[in-house]
């Protein structure tokens, strides 16, 4: 499995099958993990985050295993200028946690950004010694952005985030990532770190663990326009946040086509799709038959059904998200919970990496 | 003064000219001023380091200035294998500079490793987000790591590792930095980080002062055997820590030429002329009066001369250091007092940076 220090994780098929494996042992053994995962704050999240991610980290929640959730606030201004909004965005973010049922309460979640978890940030300085230039000129992201902005005019904490996100993995000792498949490379930028770190400094006892991935297997969810990415800057998103009304009115503008008998076809019309994709994931029930039932009805009718069944799937969520945030002290509290976890974890980490690393005074 | 985002702090006659307006000022307001400097743990210290900076730290420590010197634990890793010594060397240096006559007593100095300040280097991540990667390829030192080590095989904590300078420097808020000519590249990114962060996030107040250069008047030791510079890993260099007849039997060594009469002309004669500027700076004699004292003597003779002086001169140093170095826990002491300074000031500062980022709970 290892190939020295190559940037190689096997096959995706191999992934895959790892990954699958390791869904099994999680119902077995849930205190064996300790899951890192996150998200940056730009704002609040929609449907795809609650049907891509969230219900994921619940289901792991209540499996039993720890999971240690980093709100990336230095993240935002790799490639944004809006530091104005990151603390609200924090706030909000939280609060989409919370709403969705991720419940520090449970004792199994950790909620905390960045920019308060400095003995996590730290591990950054000994990580990027154990990496070169040249790995972080290949990684895909990195190599995009500098695509998009003209070579060399990315910052330096773009070009170095990958390494940081090795910091928040590592720092807790995070053994799971659950991520797509456009996030192996990153994810394999940690695991090469691990390895090197343990095989340079830590002799016959590892500090860290490999971190494996846990391939998502949820949904990919459309933008209401048809595009690839639902996305709030896009303006093709619902909102966990949103009222009834507003994703009536979103739902109602959704990018049909032009053919009145609905059926379901991800290939040829991946717009209607999406849409029973998400009736679907509300009620329970197959795509194909709810496409059936509504056969002849067209567009507007499915846009009925799916408001009724989308605002009926969220009522809880977003009335549970309306209470908590009548007191901002409640946000407040789980992410002071969360800072005092995640530092307490990292520095426990960072103790043994200054040991192994002959640091200590 | 300030021209634009280009790295620039004017001619270097501009610069001279600046730094000896601040001397007159430290003299008179030493309060004003906080001073960022330090050294890796590579080793011990030689003469070179004690006429070259320890000396004007202490005299700056004696004015009454504040003076941070951080010991920079991870950048040994940037460009060397050997972290089994770095606890050691930690060890040496702080004997180093406690002999010298740096005091932590004297309520100015503080003496503390990198890698126990977290909140030191949590500020490289906003930091990094402040330049670009054209700015780092641009660095002189990178530049001559890079071309030394075959274009992209550096690791990324030389790469990065001026804006952790900048980190040190502005975590305390240091204003003043010691440098030689070739270190102003390096100080002046520290000023274009300082500059960007307040012009970006700070509003009308500024949150870090732009650290000025004072720039060194101190000699150039050369090694002893006659090359540019004195090192231990050369074999060239008189430890700090050396005893007398060590000393003696490296003085006997060093490097002098074939003319038995002894004259001071460093353009003709540089290894001569660096043996008479070490019998100066250890005896306050002009090396003109002492190369007519000891003429046709020749180079024996002379060796003769900086032996006794330099053993003299350096024997209440000495002393103090083998006092020192019999209990281990006082330098423990000094860096815990140390550490503990410099995380209160790193971690008002880190508070201040997280409110103008809008990154508070």
């Amino acid at each position: 499995m290892t190939h020295g220090n190559k940037l190689d994780y096997g096959t995706f098929e191999a992934t895959k099958a790892r990954s699958a494996a390791l869904e099994q042992d999680l119902k077995i053994n849930p205190q064996k993990y300790r899951v890192l995962t996150g998200d940056r704050p730009t704002g609040a999240l929609h449907i795809g985050h609650l049907f891509g991610s969230l219900h994921n980290r619940v289901r792991l929640q209540n499996l039993g295993v720890p999971i240690y959730i980093v709100i990336a606030d230095y993240q935002v201004l790799t490639d944004r200028d809006m530091f104005d909004q990151i603390s609200q965005n924090v706030h909000q973010l939280t609060l989409d946690y919370l709403a969705a049922g991720l419940d520090p309460k449970s004792g199994h979640t950790f909620i905390f950004p960045h920019s308060h978890v400095p003995e996590l940030n730290q591990l950054l300085l000994p990580f990027l010694t154990l990496v070169t230039q040249a790995e972080l000129d290949r990684n895909p992201t990195v190599k995009e952005e500098i695509q998009a902005a003209g070579q060399k005019r990315i910052n330096a904490g773009m070009y170095i985030y990958p390494v940081h996100q090795a910091a928040d993995i590592l720092s807790v000792k995070g053994n799971i990532v659950p991520v797509g498949k456009d996030q192996l490379p990153h994810l394999e930028l940690s695991r090469v770190i691990a390895r090197r770190f343990n095989e340079r400094f830590a002799g016959n006892t590892p500090v860290f663990p490999e971190p494996h991935p846990l391939l998502s297997e949820a949904p990919v969810i459309l933008g209401l326009d048809g595009s690839q990415k639902m996305s709030k800057s896009r303006n093709n998103a619902i909102m966990l946040s949103a009222t009834e009304d507003e994703t009536a009115a979103l739902i109602k503008r959704a990018k049909t086509d032009a053919d009145r008998t609905i059926t379901y076809d991800q290939t040829n019309r991946p717009e209607l799709a999406n849409l029973l994709l998400l009736c679907s994931l509300c009620t329970g029930r197959a795509p194909e038959a709810i496409a059936d039932e509504i056969g002849d009805g067209g567009s507007s009718k499915l846009k009925g059904y799916l408001t009724e069944s989308l605002n009926e799937y969220l009522r809880p969520l977003r009335e549970r998200r309306r209470e908590l945030a009548k007191d901002p002290e409640i946000v407040k509290n789980v992410l002071r919970d969360g800072i005092s976890a995640a530092r307490a974890v990292a520095q426990d980490t960072l103790s043994e990496v200054r040991r192994v690393m002959n640091m200590e005074i």
